[in-house]
């Protein structure tokens, strides 16, 4: 490509809304363009990283035997109610009406389609397992768009769909596409992690994300830095800490906690650790009839050390707790006589379920809130003090320093831009839709399914997340629009320069390199700052001065400065570089 | 690729809602399924096909130096309030509201966000010319949408808008495009035709439409076998005949010619020629004030040879004729005393405009209506009778025999089905948007712009419409799902016949030959059945028989039988085909 015939467009400042520095930096490289909120046109520069990251894609989806088609944009919502996603989901779903009053909304994934797909298509065991992918335009009315694609409210997403005759050949499916993943993300030239993550209600392992890391990523990331283990936090196991709970070395005593309701107030002024100290946590789940009134509400009691957070998804994950909410002050003071601030589990007015941390329930002499409004009970010890708990669980966040649960080391915790995911479905839309197929003994069975999704839009955003500098973006090969710039000084002026570049430009071009001679005539300095600002790894700079001894300059994106390589040696040069 | 590895999905009968063979091949085919009215997921043996089309036409895009981009399928409907067209589209345009109320639609083209990124983009003369294009989802809300692929709701265009200095350089982006788009319909191994085509209020020859040429075509396209004239049937135009007009040679005289009120059965009725008789059509334009009331009406009386059609775009583009509409019965009454059957130019209760075509004008001793109920006039004659009309113009459709506008010839008319279009638009989307850019003075200037669209799914359907037969579709090479399918004979069977297939599909695949192995392990008739079905071009059949003396069976999808070819020339032959 020769600049000339192309669109460059790169500015100075980015637009106010640009929060974060890959939005800035795609509006400043002109890779992007705002047309609303959330919605934008991929300028050449940009649709150019996102038709790289595609092809990657694509040929690996292909290799793992997967099969592209393409499912409709605008999709009749008949079949979103058939899983009732048409009714359940929020607004972030776009619903239609076309002109004949029908509805349909704007895909933002396709597991409808496609499932109506399968159960049309796929009769016989002797046709599975079968994955079904598309790389197509998606959806979701955010309610707050921003930091350009990476939450934009459309966007191409790859979404595949595996369909498998039982489990195990379901598992192994999952298992071809979590491989395939790692090589799409190896070769997009990007450090990641692919971590394991909550799969739902299903359980087993079969859920991971693909992180790619950033310290500006919106995910954390726990992983052990002397293993493979690596889970986000809704996933990452706490440990019970190791050795037996300590003998109890103090008495429990009530004292006067004036005004102050937080573990961390708690602490501070009685001159406690933080750590010994417990926080209590009222939730309550209801059981329904068939109504849906409420016949019966079961409060629990959690309990943390002072200086952990809650994991919601855990809590929710344990016998009973599915649907758990937070107690209403009504059912607080019903069992506990007490504001809260200052409750614990000694001293009810009503009993609940105790639910300790692995952690609590290894604790002795502790603290917790007296039931009591301004006091505080110290001293406390299980057993003694009171019953041993109705549930000992993992209930928290891990942390830096946690014991790693595969036994190899302690946790460490990174952040993260989820660009991937794996995910094994199961039968839930099989079973809405009816999707069977006949078995060998010719009985009509549920297809067993998986997802797979890769954000196309959102990875270019994440690539720039974790590689830029204060001048701009810095590309790796595979996903850089363009992989060599030439840089000519004054072609208008010198004519060996223009020679030598468009002669450069040809070689590269005959090897199959995405290459592109800037023949704005630009001055050097502008034309530097463009390139930088795009991000193109490799730079040729042909200038009068050097070709007078046969040398031009190259500089790697990375490279502080420049170095001289013979104009005979140069093509050579980048394709053994590209290579490598 | 092979059979078990993809998703083969023929059916022996269509659905009974498709109408035309195109969409029952590609239903049978298993290339698309439909979703919804107008709805399809393209499945994978059809998006193959798209794809083939979707990289010719991107390839020579990029070679005539325009430059791909991808515009929102979801776009703010701002923009589109700017030029009007939010207001003035039909319901065909589909028109949503976000979470928060805000107006978007989905769009059917992109004039819109087009220019606004130019008004954006472009600010120097120096930056133009500038040709953008997008491959991308387009929605139109038919009000009846049907024959699959050829008139969907959703479906993929490729659009180009061209943006240049001034007319003759906005010519010349025409003209680059206008051969890109022959370059890209001989690549597709189509028989097609450019035809010269209406280009609106603009004027000048600038508008083109790409034909494929098909016996159920819905447009029909007039041409010079003679030469390269083409044009439809809107603008072809109708020359007058050769030499003066006769003279007189009858009186004037009123027949009865009772009930008799249409041209066809007063010649029949009198025994004269249905070419001696005219046609007499009442049509009106009104003149209306500032506030849209009409304070004129101007009634015309049009005359057309009695075995003519009226051409209404030519009418609309006569002086005054912008926006006629047929008179009413009142208005018909007032000027003619008489009801529609009877009308003629003679005996008028009030003056109409007498406009005449050429080849009217040109008549003598005709038969038309005496504006008296049950009554005709015979023996009529210009000057003698009645006046020379107000205007002498081409009226009328075209028919087989005319002479050619060239000169070269006689017209013949054939059926085509329109996939492409190039179109000068001028200044309309420019001066509605104000987009302009500064010229070599420094003084703004709107942009002249063209539109070029090619029908990427549309474009597989007409292929089919042109290219089938009782077996299924016959796909040229440069647009079949897979160049060539290998077809085995019972390979579970016989090791020889599977070692064969299995090293002559390597063999091809190396060569870059999109070839498709059966290897399915279907009976003959069923797995041949499939493929002429689908319409894959060059099959190869390896048997035991054959091989034992060392032959394998080819046959081109066109060819009435099979021949032998030795296995060690297939792949020679193969490729020597395709190159050709």
């Amino acid at each position: 490509m020769k600049a000339s015939q192309f669109l460059i467009s790169t500015l100075k400042e980015a637009p106010a809304d640009a929060e974060v520095v890959s939005h800035k930096l795609m509006m400043r490289a002109g890779m992007i363009k705002k047309i609303g909120a959330g919605v934008y046109n991929y300028m050449p520069m940009g649709l150019r990283v996102i038709r790289k990251v595609e092809a990657i894609v694509r040929e690996e989806m292909n290799r793992a035997g997967a099969i592209e088609m393409t499912m409709p944009v605008v999709q009749p919502a008949e079949l979103w109610q058939e899983t009732g996603r048409f009714e359940k989901m929020g607004p972030e779903l776009l619903r239609i009406k076309d002109r004949h009053g029908r509805d349909f909304v704007v895909q933002p994934t396709s597991e409808e389609v496609v499932t109506d797909i399968a159960r049309q298509e796929i009769k016989s065991y002797k046709q599975l397992p079968k994955n079904f992918y598309q790389i197509q335009t998606k959806f979701r009315d955010e309610r707050r768009p921003r930091f350009g694609l990476m939450r934009g409210r459309e966007f191409t997403m790859k979404d595949a769909y595996s369909f498998d005759r039982d489990v195990d050949a379901a598992k192994a499916s999952y298992q071809v596409m979590a491989k395939a993943y790692r090589k799409i993300f190896d070769r997009f030239g990007l450090t990641y992690r692919a971590v394991a993550a909550d799969s739902g209600a299903i359980g087993g392992d079969l859920s991971e994300e693909f992180q790619v890391i950033a310290a500006t990523g919106e995910d954390a990331i726990v992983y052990c830095p002397g293993s493979d283990y690596a889970a986000n936090m809704e996933k990452a196991e706490a440990l019970a800490p190791v050795g037996p709970r300590a003998d109890a070395a103090q008495a429990m005593s009530k004292v006067a906690t004036p005004g102050k309701s937080t573990c961390a107030d708690v602490a501070e002024f009685l001159g406690f650790s933080l750590s010994s100290s417990i926080k209590s946590l009222v939730v309550a789940t209801d059981t329904k009839d068939e109504a849906g009134n409420i016949i019966k509400t079961q409060v629990s009691l959690l309990l943390l050390r002072g200086d952990r957070e809650m994991n919601e998804v855990k809590v929710g994950k344990l016998d009973g707790m599915a649907d758990f909410r937070f107690a209403t002050l009504a059912e607080i003071d019903e069992h506990f006589g007490c504001k809260p601030g200052y409750l614990g589990p000694i001293g009810l007015k009503k009993p609940v379920r105790l639910i300790v941390d692995r952690e609590v329930a290894l604790m002795s002499d502790w603290v917790c809130g007296a039931n009591e409004e301004d006091y505080h009970l110290v001293g406390v010890n299980w057993g003694r003090d009171l019953p041993e708990p109705d549930l000992v669980a993992d209930l928290r966040n891990v942390v830096t320093g946690d014991l790693s649960p595969d036994g190899k080391g302690v946790l460490a915790i990174e952040r993260g831009i989820e660009v991937g995911h794996v995910f094994y479905l199961g039968t839930k839309y099989s079973r809405a839709m009816n999707a069977t197929f006949l078995d060998v003994n010719g009985k009509p069975q549920f297809m067993e399914m998986g997802c797979y999704g890769i954000g196309i839009t959102r990875l270019p955003a994440a690539a720039i997340e974790q590689n830029h500098d204060e001048n701009g973006i810095i590309w790796p090969d595979a996903l850089a629009p363009f992989t060599v710039v030439l840089c000519p000084i004054s072609p208008d002026r010198f004519a060996a320069v223009k020679e030598a570049a468009d002669a450069l430009y040809e070689t590269l071009l005959e090897a199959g390199v995405d290459v592109i001679l800037d023949d704005r005539n630009e001055r050097p300095g502008a034309m530097f700052a463009d390139w930088e600002l795009i991000g193109v790894p490799h730079r040729v700079t042909i200038g009068d001065r050097g070709l007078k001894e046969g040398m031009v300059e190259y500089q790697h994106r990375k490279d502080a400065a420049s170095s001289q390589v013979a104009l005979t040696e140069i093509a050579g040069l980048i394709q053994s570089r590209l290579k490598a």
